[in-house]
């Protein structure tokens, strides 16, 4: 994997958030929504992954970028995209919500905060959405607007995170629930907060409305962060693979769908709502998956992240049996751990299996369940 | 502007030619549809854009992903997407083809080709039209299958490209017509070559279909081209910003419409043919434009490429009245050169501006029409 700079440009665009990580020694950008996503800094990931552990971070994720929908056929146009049974959701609540074609292949796999009956957010992963439910409104003649507002999530993760947002914005931050949202007053607007973040280590999302507060924001955080040892961060690949997290573009494609990569709980296949792929996604489950989500713990050196997925086959029939699509190595479990996507005569846990990395060599390796267990 | 690595992952899509490219010692990438461009070489950006107008150069253009659209229906969608009127295309053709929403804002500009009656490819600029015109035709109900097939654009570019393609294609790769294509014998397989690119300089696109010959494909014309002082490169920015070749993203987005970007003469406002955007184009020609894209030649030292775009105020007025979205030093006409939305009443050229650069100078500078001249 060679290392290259990023060129920029105005197409690749920048957050409230890009002066603060400049200034804070930024070495590595990803670009996600056309938009830069901070990934490292001076520490390496190992380093940033421990400090996660026991401290707080502040995180750029201003690339989610919102899709806005409102209006009349808003509800309807928002459960017609996803699986997901959205019938009960109340405003206030965040909603991890696949996305899939009429095929069932997954388009995205954003989080949806209804904020009020007639007006969601959908904080999405790396595609244009955007066009996707313009393409729908604009094709089935729905009432609704539909637009990207100027909201830049800005992520508190760590566990130390509630006492810092709690000295920026009051105690009452302590009380938002897991996956909950309140309104909050910073200067002279009012911020929506999220309990949520990529990250199993807890935090939060503050959806920053307003461009010109970024700045203002990120260093109100960052001075209140610093007796609890805040540094800048990114999500960190070792904590999210131990954590079973999926990646939209990693380990999830149009090629793939939600049953394949374990997001059943999202998947209502009843007949009770409609949706678009259910269809699809009811046929999928009578026949019974083909492949699967899994882990995979393998041997070897310690290794970088991975650019083409590498290959996995099994140790006895010697067949391809399916790929890891994000494999690092985990200093606390002290073993490579990659997220896979295994063929079914091969997915129990335990099977043993070869991993052909990208350095060329090729490691024993075990199939796991996830997230990845001590 | 920092220089920052661009961290990999599955998700930032190679091509078949990055293994290529990597090989001849790439040192910079951007990323455009999810997938990498390479952007700089070994040489500088001036040292290219010299060879560029007297040799040839082979650039992994890949990221120009294909939306293929066939079926029954695929005709009519076609022309619903784009303001250019398609009832004269025959199949052979390459059209540029601006896609817009229903209020006239640019979602892409794509070239299309008309691979037969039935069957289209866009081939696009950075953003998902593979869900916009999915989106469109599930909404719509429209008898059409949409999906991203196998093909990865290869240009080979410069006044020579067409000596090299001749001695790997044969002479008739001579006859083929600018933004048209034929079909050509490579291996077992037979590829489409386009007369196109996205350089003033003349040259080539192979759009080949198959990434396992795209090694060899590389290889063969690489081989050909040693004689002719072939390099490997990227699309220019000097050359295209020379050129007045727009960027989507950049020069255009979805706040622009394609009458301030230029594209009036793709744009048919009669009512002959029905699209997507008709009435919002027919009343804002109605009401006149109030921006429209224009060249600016400015002084002071030679600048890179702008991320954040540049301020251009009114040199007597002072006020705001448009920005610089691509700039940069063109050392064949020696003064920085830029391309620009800029308002109404300061669009001739000749009138006199500031531009406020990223390196916190403010220099003078002149209104230019497009391309520039010399």
């Amino acid at each position: 994997m060679t290392l290259s700079n990023l060129k920029m440009s105005r197409r690749i665009r920048r957050t409230p958030f890009t002066d603060k990580v400049e200034w804070h020694g930024v070495t590595g950008f990803t670009v996600v929504n056309h938009t830069l996503l901070p990934k490292s800094f001076k520490n390496s990931v190992e380093e940033d992954y421990w400090h996660l552990r026991k401290n707080v971070q502040i995180w750029d994720v201003g690339c989610q970028r919102q899709v806005q929908i409102s209006g009349p056929d808003a509800n309807k146009l928002v459960q017609w995209i996803t699986p997901r049974d959205l019938s009960k959701a109340s405003p206030g609540k965040c909603l991890y919500v696949p996305i899939i074609t009429e095929n069932g292949g997954l388009i995205n796999d954003p989080v949806l905060l209804k904020i009020s009956e007639k007006k969601f957010w959908l904080s999405i992963a790396d595609s244009d959405v955007l066009l996707w439910v313009r393409g729908l409104a604009l094709g089935a003649k729905l009432d609704v607007e539909i637009n990207e507002p100027d909201v830049w999530p800005l992520a508190i993760q760590g566990p130390k995170a509630v006492h810092v947002l709690a000295e920026v914005f009051g105690p009452s931050v302590r009380d938002i629930k897991f996956f909950n949202f309140e309104w909050f007053d910073f200067e002279d607007s009012t911020q929506l907060i999220a309990r949520s973040g990529y990250s199993k280590q807890g935090g939060f999302e503050i959806y920053l409305q307003g461009s010109k507060y970024g700045s203002r924001l990120w260093e109100s955080i960052y001075e209140a962060g610093k007796k609890y040892n805040i540094r800048p961060g990114s999500p960190n690949i070792i904590e999210r693979v131990e954590a079973g997290l999926l990646s939209y573009g990693n380990e999830m494609t149009i090629e793939d769908n939600p049953l394949e990569c374990g997001l059943d709980k999202y998947c209502n296949l009843s007949n009770d709502i409609d949706y678009i792929g259910k269809k699809a996604l009811q046929s999928i489950a009578a026949n019974g998956l083909k492949k699967q989500i899994r882990g995979v713990r393998f041997e070897g050196t310690p290794l970088e992240a991975c650019s083409i997925p590498w290959p996995v086959t099994s140790k006895t029939s010697k067949k391809l049996i399916g790929k890891v699509t994000s494999g690092i190595y985990s200093p606390r479990l002290k073993i490579n751990i990659g997220l896979s996507m295994i063929q079914k005569d091969y997915w129990d846990p335990g099977t043993e299996v070869l991993v052909h990395t990208n350095n060329g060599k090729i490691v024993k390796g075990q199939i796991s369940n996830l997230p990845f267990e001590d």
